[in-house]
């Protein structure tokens, strides 16, 4: 049979398994190199002992036959959903818009298929790939790029831009870590609202907003709610990125344009291609969510952002440019007239650090490296006392 | 935004919730019914102490620094796909073309979104409702049935099927419980030989062929690694419907008419749109694969194996036609003349049992109802005293 003329479309290698490549490379020739990984944005905390043993009493429990359970509702245990509604939305959301899944990678390509191929859609450039790359799996051919550089501060232009059905928007960003005010948020939404477009608000990074004038969830926008659909995520919040657990808010207000309720075809979609997140990791999820979780969880937050302004201090240091991190977990470099790729392999080879090449992001990342915080502390600080070792100038 | 078109062109109600919905409505009004349920093929034994140890251990390791691991290879932990290769292959496939996954469902969506909505697909009628749904989803229109009743021995004739791209085949088939045969399966794979189709093959419910004669995998079949993708799940092999845990085989060998390789294409994909399995459930798995582990599940599947006969035995008795439940863990039971969602609902009503109707499965499942073996001992006897009281012929 034939091959999907789609996936002929997709550029060679995904962003990060190159970087893998590259990084193997790099080990096969240098085994002993110690490297320090600030590209992927992966999580190296241990889970707080509260969290890990209801994750374990939950596994204890499928031995007991009178505690066993099978398949689960699709869209998540009841008390999850309840949950969420009420810890992290504090009950702005209904707990029947909360669908629990395994992950906000694996929603984007669900919602991707929901929307179906005939659409248009906008993301933010640079952007993180999955919006696009899913997109053109899926078939999708009018994909408009709004810029976010240091000129506009990493937010679109809205006055110039173009109308799409779809709007791929992540703040905290991926991989600017611009976090939104809630001004522009508000901008967003009556410009998605006039276009009778759709916002898919990524807020997978949402935890690490300290700021209480910065808005964590779209739906603290007036109107949000019949223009937005919002992924969120256990992985950076929990440190759930090897559990998998994650959920999408898809509001009942939320109409296609012939009045059709886009929550009654995500549920359709759901039942039918999708089996529930694991039971262990939900459960899991819930105990991050009660008091002690929830506490612990801060503390793990708090962790990382100060990981983030360790590396910015460092990197002001050395004279370089650098935006987000505070607010986010991801800090983003300037490094003005070099290719991002040459400072990959630079910061590689020189110094063992491997970060995120920003031209992997879209054209307006050239230029730019994102560091990622999703450290551990040592890590971090041997990262900057070997960045200390370069005058700066090597790298401007 | 406009809604998908294809969406438009499912059916109401997935044919489980719809049981479900039949089932509370039930429930609501005669409260102290005491409902068995043999409809969903849902596991109901807890997990052997190994298994689930296995799972908690990994869980309590995540509050481990020294052992707390985050994102995996989106293709699954190494050690896995190894066991897998090795425990349910005998090494016929490669560990590198297993892919780990939380389940045949989301597989099943991935790989159609993989093919894209330029094929034609063929199913099994009766067939699993996913195969048809997730295709129209995708945008899929033309999808030929191939009858399978008694009188071909619930085989399709593939002397006067048409030629598709895609071919959905099911062994031991959910809902009716056929075994293919080694030489049935010969002939499958000729067939998609013959007409460069690509065979998706549903081997979820493996584990329950007993007779060594019967292939377990359609890679048993010379030439099926350049014809055959192979799905397989944890989930009916050992109660992992509620862990979430199952594997894709693409071999290296299959490739498309222009030559390039699928394999390539489904790494593209599941490294854009997947992010691994759980690492808990994964876990799980290998202690699944491991002696102990693999040595209870084996009489997990033999309990279940048991009720089938029982349940057949009941059925027989009251003088009704049923296939299946060898081998297999569904039940296909015939009432001529009669709908099936009559038969649920006589069923439902009158001894509070609820099974699946076959018309949910396809045009050639009227007049079936589908039996499932998956719940515990006391109320597959239990449902068979209830159905003593009718002599069957209010069945038939």
């Amino acid at each position: 049979m034939k091959r999907n003329p789609n996936m002929t479309l997709l550029q060679d290698g995904y962003l990060f398994p190159e970087i893998t490549r590259r990084k193997n490379a790099f080990l096969s020739n240098n085994p002993e190199a110690n490297i320090i990984s600030l590209g992927i944005g992966d999580t190296t905390r241990a889970l707080p002992t509260c969290i890990a043993e209801a994750l374990a009493d939950s596994a204890n429990a499928l031995a007991d036959s009178s505690k066993y359970t099978g398949y689960g509702p699709e869209q998540g245990i009841g008390a999850l959903r309840n949950k969420i509604a009420e810890v992290i939305y504090k009950h702005s959301v209904d707990a029947n818009e909360v669908f629990v899944a395994d992950g906000a990678k694996c929603d984007l390509g669900r919602l991707q298929m929901l929307f179906g191929s005939d659409v248009s859609i906008a993301v933010q450039d640079p952007t993180y790939p999955v919006y696009v790359e899913g997109s053109i799996i899926q078939g999708v051919s009018k994909i408009v790029r709004l810029p976010c550089n240091s000129d506009n501060h990493f937010f679109p232009d809205l006055d110039s831009a173009e109308r799409t059905d779809l709007i791929y928007f992540c703040s905290p960003n991926n991989p600017t870590g611009a976090v939104a005010s809630r001004e522009q948020l508000q901008a967003l939404v009556s410009f998605a609202k006039k276009n009778k477009s759709i916002i898919l608000f990524d807020a997978a990074y949402a935890s690490y907003i300290q700021d209480p004038d910065l808005p964590k969830s779209i739906y603290e926008i007036e109107g949000a709610k019949e223009v937005a659909i919002e992924i969120g995520s256990f992985s950076k919040l929990a440190g759930f990125t090897g559990v998998r657990l994650s959920w999408t808010i898809v509001p009942k207000a939320l109409k296609f344009d012939d009045g059709t309720s886009v929550h009654a075809d995500w549920n359709r979609l759901m039942t039918t291609l999708f089996n529930g997140a694991s039971n262990i990791a939900q459960h899991g999820g819930l105990a991050v969510l009660e008091k002690n979780g929830w506490q612990a969880i801060q503390e793990m937050n708090a962790y990382y952002l100060e990981n983030a302004a360790i590396l910015h201090r460092a990197l002001r240091e050395l004279n370089i440019q650098v935006y987000g991190g505070h607010n986010a977990p991801y800090l983003w470099a300037r490094f003005p007239g070099r290719k991002s790729w040459d400072i990959f392999q630079y910061l590689l080879e020189e110094f063992h650090i491997v970060a995120t090449p920003g031209s992997g992001f879209g054209d307006n990342g050239e230029e730019f490296m994102r560091f990622s915080a999703f450290a551990n502390r040592e890590n971090i600080l041997e990262a900057t006392e070997r960045l200390k070792l370069c005058c700066g100038a090597e790298l401007l």
